[in-house]
């Protein structure tokens, strides 16, 4: 069987986490990786994305793993425009915006572009729409953590007096329990969740004034139940490096008087690398569409499960159903 | 926009939930409830089945929910004939014999069946392959329960001495937590379950002697742990009438070193109410099929999360990516 041809474009956390997940898949064949640095530099098969449209013709699927924030706006055009396409791009307000401006020039183009792979969107989204297809008659959470927030310990290390800040998101595993007991829940975005910060302090201010002023942030803190440690340097450094994430995703649906709980559940020491192997498996089912000539920009709601696997359809008659 | 038509052929607690999943999907309409038994008898819009090839060009989607043992066997070859279905059948090692089956009739009919919905099978089978899609590298664990096993009761029932019997399969959830926690497991069947018996007994035997029968019983408890109560008829009548079931599929996989779980948990009240709904949403994919002409047989594996929703495209993008 011939290989899929991937490219992957950019080198950070998420394209270092697909390099990864390709050892684990060998039905595909890595072209190799584009950047913007010195592809010497890299220490791997890099080459510079200026010359990318030299490997037109030797790439089947391109995996885009620039930023949500700059990378994939600027150049979303240009790359599905050349080739397909998977991407992990998360600003959930733009991604109806994205999706129609990639199926045109997609369609245009005889190219296929997955949208939003990773688990959310990606996962997380697949099973609110299964949940609330098999439950009509109910309602839909979502709780993020115990894990990393990237965005919130960027804002606690702006506090004066902080000298390495890492929050965690914690979910209200109270509530988790509250609903699937069946139980009347209030439930908000500031209930379902706990804020865990902990703070190296530079010892210019007092461990109360910089606890004040964290749990009084607005947006990011105030409202939520957030508790603040003040650690050591070294545990800082020993403890509190790592990319994990996670959370559930949970449905509660009634028929007659009876109730369903629906739950996923996603721990991820590694939360780049988690988001890579679903957008791996997705440039497979990209690679699906497009020998199907089903062009257009697809999401994983699009997709059926089997394109994502690598087995045949009596093997997974056989083994899993 | 017209609604889809479906007939319901048994009229069983399958069928019955067929009927109550149907009242919150207002897509729907139900031509009728195709019955051996005498239409008359039933409290709901109901005809005899041998009368349902006057109904072949009202019908869009069949339901069937006859059972595994002999129904489906007995009766799909005509069905998938004359009929787009959907069924729930159960017996997991006669599905590709089953999809063999179907899949060769209704490509022959223009007809389109979709097999072994439910949730195990179904929604546990595509868990099964996201998981290990998502995460090659790793390992995979199904844990049943809590719910009632009507075979373990059924074989509870038959020991001498036994009035009342009850057989609820519990998860070993130790074990799952070893999982996730990232130990070594020696997973089998028998250590990840636990069966708790409840018994009214007729009092011709001593408990120690019934309970001993039990639990060596080989196949059905004998390397188990096994749990035997004796209660009051009357507070079996109150507590052990229900049809609970449900159970977790986890997904143990890594990548480099760190390890990722992805775990899917089902509590239903109600088992076969649920299996309906999967059922129903079925249906709806059947139908889209059938408007694509993409006839032959099909499982939730060949189905795009999409074809179960009612929701467009825009609206999953907007709501739920």
């Amino acid at each position: 069987m011939s290989k899929i041809n991937v490219g992957i474009v950019g080198y950070g956390n998420l394209g270092q986490g697909v390099e990864t997940s390709l050892s684990y898949n060998d039905d595909f064949n890595l072209v190799g990786v584009f950047t913007r640095r010195d592809p010497k530099s890299l220490n791997t098969k890099a080459y510079h994305v200026d010359d990318i449209l030299d490997f037109k013709e030797d790439i089947d699927v391109l995996i885009l793993c620039g930023g949500s924030k700059n990378d994939i706006p600027e150049t979303r055009e240009f790359y599905s425009t050349h080739f397909s396409t998977v991407d992990c791009y998360d600003n959930h307000k733009d991604l109806l915006n994205h999706y129609k401006i990639l199926d045109s020039i997609t369609k245009e183009n005889e190219n296929v572009s997955i949208i939003g792979t990773g688990w959310d969107p990606g996962v997380f989204s697949v099973q609110k729409l299964y949940s609330e297809s098999f439950l009509p008659n109910g309602e839909s959470y979502t709780f993020y953590g115990p894990g990393l927030s990237q965005g919130h310990s960027d804002a606690v290390r702006q506090v004066n007096g902080v000298k390495y800040g890492a929050q965690y998101t914690l979910p209200n595993d109270h509530l988790v329990k509250e609903i699937e007991d069946g139980k009347e829940v209030n439930y908000t975005k500031e209930a379902a969740h706990i804020r865990d910060v902990y703070i190296v302090s530079d010892n210019t201010r007092t461990d109360e004034d910089i606890k004040e002023e964290i749990i009084n942030m607005p947006d990011y803190f105030k409202g939520y139940e957030t508790n603040v440690y003040f650690i050591s340097e070294d545990e800082f450094k020993e403890n509190h490096q790592n990319l994990n994430h996670g959370g559930y995703v949970l449905r509660r649906g009634f028929t007659n008087n009876n109730q369903a709980t629906y739950k996923i559940e996603l721990n991820l020491d590694s939360n780049p690398e988690f988001t890579a192997s679903v957008a791996v498996a997705s440039a497979r089912a990209a690679y699906r569409f497009l020998k199907d000539k089903n062009f257009g920009a697809k999401s994983l709601f699009d997709v059926p499960p089997s394109y994502l696997s690598r087995r045949t359809t009596e093997e997974m008659i056989q083994s899993l159903l």
